[in-house]
């Protein structure tokens, strides 16, 4: 018998609970394992021995967490060096670890490798395993990520408002999401479309560099063709020399020690653009919105399908550790539109370590300024149920 | 037999669709009303005749818009004179429309108190009803405002996952809330609240002015007790010379024809007051979010309290147009607590034109920076059931 330690690493998202619950729930039918400690802080935690007992909790506790977004353990953004990892390893040597299951993106699927290649390399008997969870579903090898389908639920029920409002007061929208490599959540903004006319009009993403002139040109033709125009715009857009406006705007921005540059919690890429696009078009009501954190943490709104995964996944990393050394629970889509399903599977942790995963050629329009039906049909199932809103187009005018 | 004209002013929110809808199913059984005219655009759709037959919709489509926020007719900022005004009787006339229903807040009160006197002037036979709705929740007279309850929902489930998401990854946020004037939906920040140290720990009014380097203070001392800060913060809020920092900080701010400063829809003022933090408090993770449209306009969170008033409204505007000549519909509340209820009661528009209503000094704490408990008892029954969170806190250290 040996003990466990889960933690959650990276920003937080609105099912990484699900995948911890998935953990402790799983962890209890393991024959092998004793005690789960649940980390601090990730593995910051870690270092510092601030463990939480996980071992038993009521299934009441367990359910409330499940539902809860954020990361229940908090989590961190440390990016371990030599050194701490090594005391990361005295500290299971100490607590007789055996088991590290490690809850978050690439980074810390990298994280989880560096350590477990520690382990061999001491011949510490280790058994890691990273749970995939990322708001910006940009995980190589799944098919997608835990944490997208609620994210992409919040944009689309948001931009399907903001669409509403537009009509309502017409006027030119823009809305940033977040992203910074990656433009899946963006793209996600269009699935609560009903009708032909439905913003968000434009969506610009990562994966396609664009000069401001070009968008303020497109976003003055939308607009005067339908009287308004709405946007969804990565926090990630870049310029055509593929440097990302929101460093352009902001020569001394915050970087991570991921080496990452700080995107959310600011309002100043938004207010560039809108100021940019209210010069260039001569439209007076432009307005921009910043999602920020609201996109991965609001409570009480989850995708069912997304949550579930999310705990399948914690689970299945449990149970892969009766027989596997290490990996990373990824999934296989097996059914398609109604018929949605998917598969569990084991994947190296190279094979999600470090690198991320563009948005699909297929899912972008030619134009590189809008989202294809076939991203649609990839990613309405993981939204879940969406929302259906009206107003009187269709009552004749007297 | 005469016509009826209905129509949609101000700023959009979760449930002015549901009072509009109760008129049209309300107009149907009133005796002497043919035809009802859905105005397009508010009083600018008057004036051009834009107008949606709506005496004949269909339950499914009167249930579909019940549900979907923004204002399904169209709105404008309009701010009619005179001239305009003698067009819209002039329009009234012409179609025979001898009732008109006008969904907004105090501007809107206004503009039906207006066209209605000048009607008076003229001998012209109508009847003027206005239907309150607000997210800012500052109309005088009435307990409270639809619109506002489905907004309190919004930015309580919003703070909740936020302060959980502060939890996560610690440090300073800042929110910054809808509302010019009033602090109703900033205080409403407060309303999931489930422990001690929840958040938001510090909520900012515009009823409350105050200095900079007094709040930069505060959120120190809060930072340094709990080793984290979420702060909530009104758009309105204002220097100490009762100047709002919006406009400080951007001297050619746009106005609208009412006079009012353009707060929403830019981000400068939660990225002002992030440096003015960052700086003042030497911490370094400072984030800053706008909420933005976000708050009047998300489709599929409605609180059932809130539209199940705002149709009541619509309903009884019709109701009241058979016996009275004019006036605001109004609520009263008749139970507390569990036994929340209220009653409807007509007002003169005068009660409710141009004036607002500041947050109640009860509601206030007396260090001016946080919320009462009376503000809670008032305002959750009109909120609805919130989710409710949870994390580890109670498991022991291991």
């Amino acid at each position: 018998m040996a003990n466990a330690i889960v933690s959650q690493s990276g920003g937080p998202t609105g099912v990484i609970n699900a995948s911890l619950v998935g953990v402790i729930e799983q962890v209890v039918k393991h024959p092998d394992i004793d005690k789960l400690y649940g980390a601090v802080h990730a593995v910051s935690g870690i270092i510092k021995e601030d463990f939480v007992d996980l071992t038993n909790v009521s299934s009441e506790t367990l359910e409330a967490v499940a539902a809860s977004p954020s990361a229940a353990l908090g989590s961190s953004r440390d990016k371990p060096d030599t050194a701490y990892c090594e005391k990361i390893l005295e500290v299971f040597k100490k607590r007789n670890i055996e088991y590290f299951f490690y809850i978050g993106g690439n980074d810390s699927a990298n994280t989880c490798k560096i350590i477990n290649d520690m382990a061999d390399e001491v011949d510490l008997d280790l058994k890691a395993f990273h749970i995939p969870k990322t708001v910006d579903n940009d995980l190589r090898t799944t098919d997608h990520c835990p944490g997208y389908g609620t994210a992409a639920k919040f944009v689309a029920c948001a931009l399907m408002g903001d669409d509403l409002d537009n009509r309502a007061l017409p006027g030119i929208k823009l809305d940033i999401i977040m992203g910074r490599d990656a433009g899946w959540l963006t793209a996600a903004t269009t699935l609560g479309q009903q009708r032909d006319d439905d913003g968000p009009h434009l969506v610009y993403l990562p994966e396609r560099p664009i000069k401001i002139e070009d968008m303020i040109a497109q976003i003055k033709e939308v607009h005067s063709r339908l009287g308004r125009c709405v946007v969804a715009v990565s926090e990630g857009i870049r310029d055509t020399d593929n440097v990302v406006w929101a460093k352009k705007i902001k020569e001394d921005a915050e970087v991570d020690s991921h080496g990452n540059i700080q995107l959310s919690g600011s309002g100043a890429l938004a207010d560039f653009l809108a100021d940019k696009v209210r010069e260039g078009t001569g439209v007076a009501r432009v307005r921009a919105d910043t999602f920020g954190y609201l996109q991965r943490s609001f409570a009480g709104l989850q995708s069912e399908t997304d949550v579930d995964e999310a705990r399948r996944c914690g689970r299945q990393a449990v149970i892969y550790s009766q027989d596997n050394d290490s990996g990373s629970v990824a999934m296989k889509r097996t059914g398609q539109g109604k018929n949605y399903a998917v598969e569990l599977f084991l994947t190296d942790l190279a094979n999600v370590a470090e690198f991320t995963k563009e948005l699909s050629d297929n899912f972008i329009n030619e134009a590189g300024n809008g989202i294809t039906q076939a991203f649609k049909d990839y990613a309405l199932p993981l939204a879940g149920n969406l929302p259906k809103t009206d107003f009187f187009s269709q009552n004749p005018k007297v």
